[in-house]
């Protein structure tokens, strides 16, 4: 935290609607069961008013629904983007001076951006280049010919196998993996002989990539991560795939190699998708699905092999009936074959 | 190994029946295959009968229905109980006294607790508090104002980012990571922006963490998991999740921010849970499992969405009938077709 | 890249058939997108068949159907076959002298193999057996008593617990964690008690276990993958597991405790296997399947519960169909009651 803020300034910040004592001083923006006097907190949405009644802060960002309260509040469209603007100007951490721990080891030709931070325990690999104001966390791993770029932030243990680039303001969280060898092999005489991974991982300007994903280096090429894209944690990249820009990849999602995904692509939760397909620009895929054909653009779609989302909710809630619809198909079999019997069908 | 003991000690330590001679010496405990003279081995349960007509052991533990064998056994309730009791005992590794490696690196204002062993390439962030006897494994990363409880362990390449608190006794292991940012952003003229993640993550007493899983720190407030919950490899809990207490997750499994779960709750492997449900106090989810909606407590469910474990068994093994179903289907409408059209019904 | 080589010393290196002009000088392998004059490019098969006729390469690998191209090709029968012979030959990287950075840590009676290269932030534990060339990159851990066998390499950010064994030529990629505790609780007054985990991990030759793979160590005995096997990365595998030689263990698959999987197994990704079940040898699992009951030798499985791969995919095909078979089976009970009635038989 910086230093308090008048709330009448935070509702203009956030382009909200104040209701309420404006001279109020906010020191701290906090969640609404932790928040106490001085604090600002948050309701997203009408799931959140029970507990907006009984919290101790002394303002709230509210959406625009909320008429007014007990305590002052700010009404806005979008509680989240208000969230992001207060907590971007309240909280933004300002990075301090370049350095070079004395603990760390930089090899030959490494060139370092201006006011970089290399903490201690990291490598940087020969003939990499960091960018400026770009900070690198204790036990970081970078390869050899690498590029990180301005702005850049490499969270404790995260590793960057050699020839992969990073771009700026780029965000790669604690332990993921970016560069290890694609998973390719051949079969030769009953066994799999290793077919080496040369290619390159390419991440682009502004993506962030949640803590123990992994992104494999290409066999041949590169496997891209374009401008904007979002990662969660445990997600799989394979080798030579391609993610478009502004795209959502929840996580645990499973993508094989050499998919091609479009832009502002959402895969959500724990989703796989096969081999070599295509998946167009804002497709939608719905969690656990199984994505064994490739996807049109602006499809919305889920299970496994997925169908449209409203037509695989009306079929997974018809599942539980399918032992019923067999003991209904018995019966009537039965009834007909009375019926034939009696009609001499028989 | 510390030193050896007498079956029939070790028949009072499990409070088993002994059958055969209580004199043997037993210098370590051994799997049924592996086992050789000496060693004291372990039958689970009937399936584990055959391997122990063959093993070299000189004792085992055993189901109570087994009777007597050839080799001197101790008969018990819950064999699994009399095994942790026994390698408890056996197996108790001494700590040794503490220490700081001096390649280790402590920031300012870091109190460390008596015998804390700090070992090399361990990094601490500035006000971080390491418990008594706490354990940090080579390549740990603890940020800025954490909390380590006493006795806790973190196991190599273990990363706690800033403001995150870790309770007594818990067990974190290699990889790890907590208090990564929550996977949150708002969008903004077609793009994602970041909504920045303030919060913290609280880790209770007794809680295990399993290898290279991802518990996201809370966008405001906290995420939690409280006393005694155990977490395998691999699990992702995203922000704001509240976890019980004793509760069990399975590798894989991943919990969508804001879920709330009671205590004594089981998530089994690779299952799901969407974001802002709840999940009563000792409910059992399947494996595999997608939990689109709340479940109460007490109830036991399996599928996507999920429904009553008997009724999800019943309709999957449904599902590969309904070809044939749909066979008998329009067989039955051509039958009835013909019985109308003979009573001038069509 | 190591010195450049002519088309036609190529093509017999892959045993191929050169169409056009064997004397090209080949300095580089690329893909099909990124290569330029000089590059020798790759075509698995037809799907690729598009980007080779827009190629900058100097000549192209492909499959034996291409009859001649407008670049000098040489035709196999298995392009992957060629393409890995073609790089292990172009693209070994010497591995260069042994050496033990300064900034390493090694135990009490570690013994080095010759050539060994041990990078900076590397910790190697007490009696700890590192095999002739093998490589430890940065922030790798190995505990005491382990076994690194000769050319091994360990990524960086690598952990390897106490008594590990990895084979000779074995990788492990980044972040990987074996030996990490296995899941293994026992009820204690409504508190689950820790069982210690005392096993091993075995790990044996020409094995590839991928970016942030865990592979727990046995409660008793050990945890073992045989010869030869590939493991993707994000791979679960739980205490006392068996996986045979030369299996395909494909991302994110999940297999738990005690589970036994014969030679050859292809687990598909995303896949996860109940306890205490064996696998046959030369079985295929099926993508996302859940496997709750033993798979015979030779069977091609996929689903949950899996069933054979055919029926499941048609079993699929069928769920968005029983919505509109209820739907039949409600006006066929009404077409039946209407003709009971004339009948009289209501």
């Amino acid at each position: 935290m910086r230093e308090p803020r008048r709330l009448d300034e935070i509702a203009v910040l956030v382009g909200g609607v104040l209701a309420g004592d404006g001279s109020v001083l906010v020191t701290g923006v906090a969640g609404l069961r932790e928040a106490g006097p001085g604090d600002l907190t948050f309701a997203a949405g009408p799931r959140n008013l029970p507990d907006l009644e009984k919290t101790r802060a002394s303002a709230a960002i509210v959406p625009m629904e909320v008429e007014a309260f007990s305590i002052p509040v700010i009404r806005v469209e979008n509680p989240y983007f208000a969230l992001a603007k207060v907590l971007g100007v309240m909280y933004d951490r300002p990075r301090g001076p370049g350095f070079v721990s004395d603990r760390a080891v930089l090899g030959r030709g490494v060139r370092l951006g201006r006011d970089a931070q290399i903490h201690p325990h990291v490598f940087v690999g020969d003939e990499t280049e960091i960018g400026d104001r770009a900070v690198l966390y204790p036990g970081v791993y970078v390869g050899e010919r690498c590029y990180v770029g301005n702005d850049a932030v490499l969270y404790p243990n995260a590793t960057l196998r050699e020839d992969v680039s990073v771009g700026a303001r780029a965000i790669i969280h604690a332990g993921a993996v970016l560069g290890a060898d694609g998973f390719g092999f051949v079969e030769e005489a009953g066994r799999h002989r290793k077919i080496p991974q040369i290619g390159r991982v390419v991440i682009e300007d502004d993506v962030e990539i949640g803590a123990n994903v992994c992104i494999d280096r290409a066999t041949l090429g590169k496997t891209v991560v374009r401008r904007g894209t979002k990662i969660d944690n445990l997600v799989q990249i394979a080798h030579n795939v391609t993610i478009g820009e502004d795209c959502l990849i929840v996580a645990q999602v499973g993508i094989s190699g050499s998919v091609e995904i479009g832009n502002r692509v959402t895969l959500a939760g724990q989703a796989g998708v096969a081999g070599h397909l295509k998946i167009g620009d804002r497709a939608i895929v719905g969690a656990q699905s199984g994505v064994t054909k490739s996807i049109p653009a602006d499809s919305r779609v889920t299970g496994f092999p997925p169908v449209p989302h409203g037509e695989w909710l009306r079929a997974q809630a018809s599942i539980p009936k399918i032992p019923e619809m067999r003991k209904r198909i018995a019966e009537l079999e039965e009834r007909v074959r009375v019926l034939e019997r009696a009609l001499g069908k028989e």
